[in-house]
């Protein structure tokens, strides 16, 4: 089928790309795209800091490009976009806490002059020529949150954003059931889903549920100095704590660079609503007993840099472990993460802290029944359920089927792949070049696989460096070759194994350089792979060996 | 107080070591050992295979030394045995499947005639001069554990091993309460019991119900194949699955090393019960149609080179993931392995396999009340939780506490801690020498913190050789400094940042000679430290930086 007259879904990021949200809308002559985030490296991206989505496809169609709509303030919706506004300068619409998170990003890379940034709020509608984009109120675990209307001349496409049904949140009110009725009952061509916890049966609880939990403990807890660690972005998390210290007259610290930027912006913002005299500086505990502090603190993932650990292993003076003391993990590990939680708790537990790691956290995302009341609602010709790895989009695609969507209606769509749609029909029709950048400190792509693999190698058994001079004339062999080890095994010169490679590496070169054979690059495979040889008859182990050849 | 007259309790391994299973228990001139197992690697500690345990204290004792007790055949009990032996030769007692998984063992490192085996009985009461132990039948994940009642001079103490109280175990007998209780009511000194689920409330399910949850699966999905993945360990698993097999008209095909290997090993000795002609071989599933089938598969933990993952990523020709085919993970995933395993659902399901991964596993390890039912029967003076990490020690001591064992009578111990105790009072009396030595290939201890340190920096960044020719006479620098990097950064020779690090080399080298310092080691440090700077400046990377200097 043609894709003139169509509406195209492109996720830029998603599926094979490792969880980074970035989904191109386009008709004609606009696109506009949705989110622009980052995604943590996995394991085997060793020494990477981020991954940020190839945006080779929206640079090619530049001239259509109209702007970047955020639905929520999280590192893998916003994280990428300092990083993308340096190669594509492009007008930033959001709602107020997240584009003030966005500034923020900006900021840090003095780019926060460089792109028009319009704040929205819920209610409104951006026009982009043929597109417009209606804000809706959702619920989430950090404020502002927003689902999308996309009205395309095919038909409207609801996106949900990260969301949760809250009928009681902390703040704010709850997600616009309404308005996604409205668009329902007037018929709706595609539901983009959030899927994360499509596995989940039931519903999410509320917010404030936590809230009771956190009253409970200050009430079982009453003597004892009390450590909350939570997401800095839970802002309406951050209040819970702040009200239920001011409940108990407990004053409160904060700590975290993440946290203390939190804080201060949704303060400004007022998102968050701090009584007076309620935060106090660290400087200033001393001042007080144990049973009129909480400290709130970055950590709860059990971060190495964080400040949960740093207080868990005694490198925070004022913040000493002491037995008695309360700590509450409000959060549950993200996979992953798991031992490095556990080992916070360990340590913790250790100095005498009493550890809280149950019933003072509710998820974020919508469960199974919340999104059966979203399809519900909207009432969708097509599903294309996002966010999530392949496990949990499947599982909402379970769930549109048993309400009665086709399974032929149902997409779920790789980094890519471009879905065309029309008023009746849809269909992948083509793929366009997607693909991770690696950021490794301040360099962005410059390391992909072959730099990985070697990272690997040289991770698991180190590596072996043969330095052989050479005579740049006659191509002689000089001297002895001299072995050079790091991370390989604990080695004096004198020790047999680096005697035999020293002979096995001066012996394959010279019987090559008698036989003729003058090539270096061929003369260094042979040493690698005679050395190599060795290593592994001998210890069973593959270190990377590299042969150096220095010409005098 | 003097040791004098004392039993003593040293664990080995356990807390601060990484969780290795082996402590010794000694009065006078004997020493018996309970288990000797590994540890698994963490995280930190790149290209390690194993961890055992330092034995030197054993060593230093060897003349006391009268034998190992085990409790049963898992991997953290048992697979330090043969690099033991091979130090210290010690006879061994064991249960019978317990004993034919050492010797597996022993059998890989060519051990088996070097040791005495001893295969003991339920009840069979072993003597070692002051000492004895009795075996009593337990419940666990595998079959024949035992816990151990050890009289010595000052009383009972008894050891749970790794255990669960199941009252309706797939084969053989419930737990002996009965024998606990005869200990109990006689009086015991000390009971160490397994902490592993002391957070968790309530029971344990008996294996039993996972039997019931697979006739269920096998009933709901009577058209397609069916692949479950266990532990190879859990025989009462394997056999679970054989018997739903066989009523459900299935032939088992078993795949994975160490699975044919166990189900070998218990057939020959009776401990699983498969029916004739229901094993067949890989290279006979064509012959059957998909509802007849059952894989029994490796790699639960997502492991990478196991069976499930070679399957799930289509490696194995016979067995191809079609749409339709059922997968059970008869498994919880083992903190730090949930997103390996999450990644093997996600490549199954992209196949279209239906993945079950949910009421198809129970624990093998007492929770909260089984935990109280041990310390009701046995009634000890002195608790001492083993057999977890710290938090699962701490919680055990708070249920201890809770059923009125004084918070003084109650021990966590660390590594190497010396715990006397007499008929009356305990205290920990010194400490001796422990530690995790890491085995490596063919290598056992022959890598250290700063091997691991020297691959943990090249895993982060890589390593930049700086190679300089240096007149072995005149200490003047020959030629231009070569750099070689790995694992760095893609870059050519060309590039700006190899141009600058080797005129900074060079400068350098050059600076230091002519103002008449020509030790090579300083001039080392010099170059290292300039590079190193160079490269965190333009790049905020920090690789290894090795300057080589050539002598010719």
């Amino acid at each position: 089928m043609s894709d003139k007259d169509k509406v195209r879904i492109i996720p830029l990021g998603g599926l094979g790309q490792i969880g980074m949200n970035i989904t191109a809308i386009e008709y004609g002559s606009e696109i506009i795209v949705i989110d622009c985030g980052v995604a943590f490296p996995e394991d085997d991206m060793l020494g990477v800091d981020l991954v940020i989505p190839d945006i080779t496809y929206l640079k090619e169609n530049e001239d259509r490009l109209k702007g970047f709509v955020i639905t929520h303030g999280h590192e893998d919706h916003i994280g990428a976009i300092p990083y993308v506004i340096k190669e594509l300068n492009v007008p930033i619409y959001a709602t107020g806490l997240t584009m003030a998170l966005i500034d923020n990003k900006l900021k840090e890379h003095a780019l926060e002059n460089e792109v028009e940034k319009n704040v929205v709020k819920y209610g409104d509608k951006v026009e982009f020529g043929s597109l417009s984009v209606e804000f809706i109120r959702t619920n989430h675990s950090i404020s502002d949150s927003a689902a999308l209307a996309i009205q395309t001349p095919m038909g409207v496409i609801i996106h949900t954003g990260d969301f949760k049904v809250d009928y009681t949140p902390v703040t704010g009110e709850p997600i616009d059931l309404q308005r996604l009725a409205y668009y329902g009952s007037r018929g709706v061509l595609a539901l983009m889903c959030d899927s994360t916890n499509a596995e989940r049966p039931g519903f999410t609880s509320s917010e404030r549920t936590v809230g009771k939990a956190f009253e409970s403990i200050f009430s079982d807890n009453k003597d004892s100095r009390i450590y909350v660690a939570t997401f800095a972005s839970n802002i309406d998390r951050v209040q819970q704590i702040i009200n239920a210290a001011y409940r108990h007259g407990r004053k409160v610290v904060v700590q975290g660079r993440s946290m203390v930027n939190v804080v201060e912006t949704a303060s400004q913002l007022g998102y968050l609503d701090v009584p007076d005299n309620t935060l106090i500086d660290i400087d200033d505990v001393d001042e007080y007993p144990d049973e009129q502090l909480v400290i709130i603190t970055t950590g709860s993932q059990g971060e190495t840099m964080a400040a949960l650990n740093r207080i868990a292993n005694s490198k925070v003076r004022k913040l000493q472990i002491k037995p008695g003391d309360t700590v509450i993990f409000s959060s549950n590990p993200i996979p992953g993460n798991e031992k490095a939680v556990s080992k916070v708790i360990n340590e913790l537990s250790i100095q005498g802290a009493n550890v809280i790691y149950q019933d003072a956290h509710v998820s974020g995302h919508a469960c199974e029944e919340e999104i059966k009341l979203i399809y519900s609602l909207v009432k969708p010709k097509f599903a294309i359920p996002v966010h999530g790895e392949y496990r949990h989009l499947k599982a909402q695609a379970k769930i549109a089927n048993d309400l009665g969507i086709d399974k032929q209606n149902i997409y779920i769509l790789q980094a890519g792949e471009v879905l065309s749609l029309d008023k009746h029909k849809a269909g992948v029709t083509g793929k366009v070049k997607t693909g991770s950048l690696f950021v490794d400190g301040l360099g962005v792509g410059d390391i992909g696989n072959v730099v990985l693999r070697d990272r690997q190698v040289l991770a698991e058994n180190g590596m072996v460096a043969v330095i052989i001079a050479v005579d740049r004339d006659t191509g002689v062999r000089l001297d002895t070759p001299e072995i050079y080890t790091r991370g390989f095994i604990y080695v004096k010169e004198s020790d047999g194994i680096m005697i035999e490679m020293t002979d096995v590496a001066g012996e394959i070169f010279d019987f090559l350089f008698n036989n003729g054979i003058q090539d270096l690059s061929r003369i260094r495979t042979e040493i690698k792979n005679a050395v190599g040889s060795l290593i592994w008859q001998k210890m069973k182990r593959r270190p990377m060996v590299i042969p150096i050849f220095v010409e005098v």
